[in-house]
């Protein structure tokens, strides 16, 4: 194995799903919905693979999906976009991370992050030898602390990497705290990538707002995003990097040799869901929320009251409240003693004391599913 | 942009095909068929879209297309492999090579391979930071010079990045040639990574063997291969690497941060391909016989005598026949003068004065758009 990979253990959410098969567990623990997205956008897709959309796309994405990502962006967030060089389709946003990191972090690079974090930021920004700085989400309220980011970011920080709505912890940055972001990267001129795949997925009357709609920040800030989580359709990992050309060009200087190109059947499909499916998502995050509750309520009634997310399809509980030492040992156990799969947060913080008794739940499962697992728990050993 | 990625051009592929776009050239670069694959692998991946196969397929791949790679290697090339540890799906081969790459190569090791090459392989290969020691197939017969390689491999040799049938030379390695690739990877313990995605498409009785049943080679070969050359499905990207699991590993221990996983609906309709359609590679190889004769008859009646190649889509000619100092500008011409578009193969050459005349043209096109493309050749100015 290549020194750039020591260390990185495979990803929990692979080890994780495969231990719910095993166990014929409930599986609150890999991020992805029972129920696939708009029945319109899958028979566009067997539209697509009827009409000869089956050879190499574009690197850059064809061209409808493209102009459907820019309509998007416009429509949702009053960004203007060239379809033609500010935006990038890509293999799911995991693909966007890796490219716009490897396009853009030199080895020895300072990398600003938000902790806790999704895995591929951190396992990427090791393998592009990048010195990571994290700025700790704490609890129990998980916010911003604006204090300790204006210390991580100086005039030699190359990258804020940001994500928000923020998975784990379902902290939707305010626009007070997205404001400090731009300022620090304004002031020492540093980029951004922000990961938003969850910007339709927000509740209790919130709104997402894009880093990029921020001043100072079009020209500097890369976004990420998907079809996956908004649209339900997460295994066909079509998502998309907008951006000014020269940051969109430095991902794709990297993405023509990591996939080249990826899912030509199912990119019109996703340039239909864009346009004609705005309902979709917004009766996903209405219809999430109702689980978001159901699911906080039961693992409150368990003794594990959780953080309340505001965005996402997750949400945080302390298993130290019911003795655990170890929030890992809580999920190893966990199938055995339930029937149930979560998963250990404490691999998503370099600070592991921070976050040693914590453990995530998703709630994009089935209502049923989500009661199935409640139940397990109440009669947990 | 990061330093990884400086001077590497963007693909040659991608701009090959923009520019037959606004030309409205007959576009011989790229390698991609006019005609979609099984009518019946169709309809399985619009079966897969129906029937709720939309969300993440596990990081190895689905089981089913796992276990029908084993079978195709079983079945066509005798190999046994555990479709549990000994098989992984990539976002095509293209994944296939960037994670091998980034999986097994430290900065600084020395990795062995056939010159001219695919350009994705000299892009990852600087991206990881090797030593690239190429072995050239020299014109007219592009055969592969045993000495050289024998010569270019030593004790301290990382790697050898092989590919057979040979894109752009249309080489197809001999029992011979192979057998010293064999001698050489074993005799100085080197890892070897096969490119081997056009394994059906040989011609003239041939046979193409895997590397990995030659003596000793199992235990340290990654082959890769893909759906999209073989059933004629490009846009997909669907491929594979198979090996034993400490090789298989290590490509998945990349893979999982490039894009974890990829294609869901496509991977079952990819196994039905291996299971259910071996008619259509071996009748695409027939009719690519007969089109690759076709091209080569009406290039060598323009004066652009070609290699006849022995496999793959593609063959070389040497333009400096026709008095062009510069394949690069023949092909930047080539639109204007003729309405065709073929590939320099220059760019594909660490040593330019071996490369500088040649131009790779595509045979995987429809009888009528070879037909029109060498009528406008003849009509060239
Ligand atoms: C790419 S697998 C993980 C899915 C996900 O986004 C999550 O569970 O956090
Ligand atoms: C991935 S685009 C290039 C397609 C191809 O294999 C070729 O033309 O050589």
């Amino acid at each position: 194995l290549a020194r750039r990979l020591h260390g990185i253990e495979p990803t929990i959410f692979s080890a994780m799903s495969a231990l719910a098969l095993r166990t014929e567990s409930v599986n609150l623990g890999q991020g992805f919905p029972d129920t696939d997205g708009p029945a319109a956008v899958l028979d566009r897709a067997r539209e697509a693979l009827a009409q000869g959309r089956n050879q190499y796309a574009p690197g850059l994405g064809v061209p409808e999906l493209r102009e459907a990502v820019a309509r998007h962006q416009q429509r949702h967030h009053g960004i203007d976009l060239d379809p033609a060089t500010e935006v990038v389709v890509t293999t799911g946003a995991t693909e966007g991370i890796a490219c716009a990191l490897l396009g853009l972090v030199d080895p020895g690079d300072e990398v600003v992050l938000l902790e806790p974090y999704y895995d591929s930021y951190v396992a990427m920004l090791q393998v592009v030898g990048a010195v990571r700085r994290p700025v700790t989400l704490r609890a129990p309220d998980f916010r911003l602390d604006v204090d300790a980011l204006r210390a991580a970011v100086h005039d030699g920080t190359r990258l804020i990497l940001l994500n928000s709505p923020h998975n784990p912890t379902g902290t939707v940055l305010t626009p007070e705290e997205l404001a400090v972001v731009a300022e620090v990267a304004v002031r020492h001129d540093v980029l951004v990538v922000t990961d938003e795949v969850y910007e339709h997925l927000v509740f209790d009357g919130r709104r997402h707002v894009p880093l990029a709609t921020l001043p100072g920040m079009a020209e500097r800030t890369l976004t990420l995003s998907s079809l996956g989580k908004s649209w339900s359709l997460t295994g066909w990992k079509v998502g998309w990097a907008t951006g000014p050309a020269h940051l969109v060009g430095a991902l794709l200087a990297a993405k023509q040799w990591t996939t080249f190109t990826s899912g030509s059947p199912l990119q019109p499909a996703a340039a239909y869901a864009l346009d004609h499916e705005d309902a979709f998502p917004a009766a996903l995050a209405r219809d999430l929320q109702q689980r978001r509750d159901l699911l906080c309520e039961g693992l409150a009634a368990v003794g594990l009251t959780p953080r309340v997310p505001e965005g996402t399809y997750f949400t945080l509980t302390d298993v130290g409240h019911l003795g655990w030492e170890d929030g890992a040992a809580f999920c190893a156990t966990l199938p055995e003693r339930a029937g149930v799969v979560a998963i250990p947060a404490q691999g998503f913080y370099d600070d592991v004391e921070e976050g040693r008794h914590l453990v995530r739940w998703a709630f994009c499962k089935d209502e049923p599913v989500i009661r199935d697992g409640l139940a397990r728990l109440a009669g947990a050993r």
